[in-house]
């Protein structure tokens, strides 16, 4: 499974190369393919804000990459610049808020930061850890695709539908996916009779990145808008809704993408299985439940406007980005560390206690 | 409530004058309001087909006319003008099909022609019909808004946030609207903190349409994305989904709106009440269940591109434009005949031997 997904890799979308972060411009693909440059922490911030970068994992990584670029800048000044470096770890973590990859990373970073010896290079092992943030979700990618993969396999025998929500591929990630990497897993082990891809309003996640991920590779696609989800359960013979996540609590509610609770809710009604593909990181066990995970509500814009062109009426819209699915909903949650099936507060504690596994 | 809900009346999108159909275009609302002129059946069912004119009992009515026109050319032309004019049916029930209303008023029309004597006027008397089916579809609609209001008085007294998908007012009707007429009957009376409206991909019905009519009439209304719908009964108190339909089976399975059944469903787990509303032009006693009930596909093109714009990566879209509520999942279905409660067969056959109300 490793090696194949290493050899059929096609899409990056975030490189550290020559003292800058490069990030593949996920706002206007599929038409265009632009990669920008950046070279300071509010730059990458921004980036951030604006889903130039997008999907938890990947917010994380920019985030790790950003917190050196910071560090190279604050150094040139000189004085106290670790003090000052605190000034971008906070514009940073303001940049979104229910993604909590973003959070983790910026303290291993700053774990990093306080564990520098006076004789150390700072740069050199700030860039080691930002590399090692990413390396290690590209590993987490490639042992989750092998779990989920034997979910799958485990559960039926021949080919299946799956139907997945926004993007949780190369582009949101490392490399590989989440959710998405368990798709693609699932495919070069001959599993995979369709995916149906939802477009995922308002941003459309679906149609511009999950399709193009997966016709890039030949994967069968189809996308359908998103509230056909139900319809399609219950004509097309789905068996799994496999997706990712931006936040889980300790109790196993999962934040991810506004409608993704929506989907859980007819999958439940169907008999459809349900899984969440997230590495570690994304688990913040400070958080009881789902209840508590801040859900970013973003400019009704993106729902009155069409590529800077008004579409809808002169009315109010409510946006918010992000929904919770209880628990009780989800019948895995497949981490690098490991599969929890039906989760709840015990197992999450249970699997967090564990080794990584690679 | 009936006087109230005349004076208030500000959208019509269907009139008859000077011997030609003249159709308000709902493909440009609400950011130009075109009104287009219509001289022969094939213009006005490819006017159905364009979505010009949309909505269950717009269709039907827009067809009702266009018989009449149809009539008008076959009778100048002279000869076998009945035989020519089964020609013109034909075209018009082959516009679209799942709404049984344009089929309901054609036999209507077909029935009146089969009943001229060789005495009458056969213009005048098809024209007569015709108005009688614009404006007794107007009069059911008034009769449901004051049945659906006193559901909703009934249950409940304080004010109500309701849900609504895709477009079902005077747009999509005579006048007033359905599901929409009920809306707007309990805003008038006092009921409605605020109305959600689902924008209803990937026409966005409901951004375009529906929140442009509750805005003119100063309802409070806000879009979200239709995946949201869920997310909102968890978080925002919503008591009452309330939607169209474009055919009831005899079983009380309703075909309506793409997403109308991930609605229900979701409904259904959040203990929301589920009403659809719908003159018994609707209900189709010749079909005993939703499974029976065609289903149109259009073009993937609408997931695909946006104003003629592509957003999409080149893959295949399933483009299902309604889908099967199951009668286990609604709570009312209010007519002008009348309501059922938990809708069955047995209650339906019931409601369609009653005489009209009005």
């Amino acid at each position: 499974m490793r090696e194949q997904l290493l050899a059929a890799e096609k899409v990056k979308a975030i490189e550290w190369r020559d003292g800058a972060l490069h990030l593949l411009d996920q706002r206007v693909l599929p038409l265009e393919e632009i990669w920008r440059s950046y070279h300071t922490a509010s730059e990458v911030a921004e980036a951030i804000r604006l889903m130039i970068v997008r999907g938890a994992p990947a917010i994380g990584i920019a985030a790790a990459y950003a917190v050196v670029l910071a560090a190279g800048k604050r150094l040139a000044v000189g004085g106290d610049w670790r003090a000052a470096l605190q000034e971008d770890f906070e514009v940073l973590a303001n940049s979104r808020p229910t993604a909590v990859n973003l959070f983790w990373a910026l303290d291993r970073m700053r774990d990093r930061l306080g564990r520098l010896k006076p004789t150390d290079d700072p740069l050199a092992l700030l860039e080691a850890e930002a590399l090692g943030i990413h390396q290690s979700d590209r590993e987490a990618n490639l042992t989750m695709a092998q779990l989920g993969v034997d979910l799958i396999r485990k559960h039926q025998g021949n080919l299946q539908n799956l139907l997945t929500h926004c993007n949780t591929g190369a582009l949101a990630t490392g490399g590989f996916g989440t959710a998405l990497g368990v798709i693609r897993g699932a495919y070069l082990e001959g599993l995979v009779e369709r995916v149906y891809a939802d477009e995922t309003r308002p941003w459309l996640q679906g149609s511009r990145l999950t399709a193009w991920e997966l016709a890039n590779e030949g994967i069968p696609v189809s996308l359908n808008v998103d509230s056909a989800a139900a319809h399609l359960m219950k004509t097309r013979g789905i068996t799994w809704v496999i997706v990712g996540a931006d936040r889980i609590a300790a109790n196993g509610d999962v934040a991810n993408k506004i409608g993704t609770y929506q989907l859980a809710v007819s999958a439940m009604h169907h008999g459809v299985r349900f899984m969440v593909v997230a590495p570690s990181s994304t688990i913040d066990m400070t958080i009881q439940s789902g209840d508590d995970i801040p859900i970013e509500e973003r400019d009704g814009g993106e729902l009155l406007e069409f590529n800077g062109k008004r579409v809808a009426a002169a009315v109010e819209a409510v946006n918010p980005v992000f929904d919770v699915t209880p628990a009780d909903l989800i019948d895995f949650i497949v981490t690098e560390k490991g599969v929890v099936e039906r989760p709840d507060a015990a197992k999450m504690a249970l699997l967090m206690c564990r080794k990584r596994l690679h």
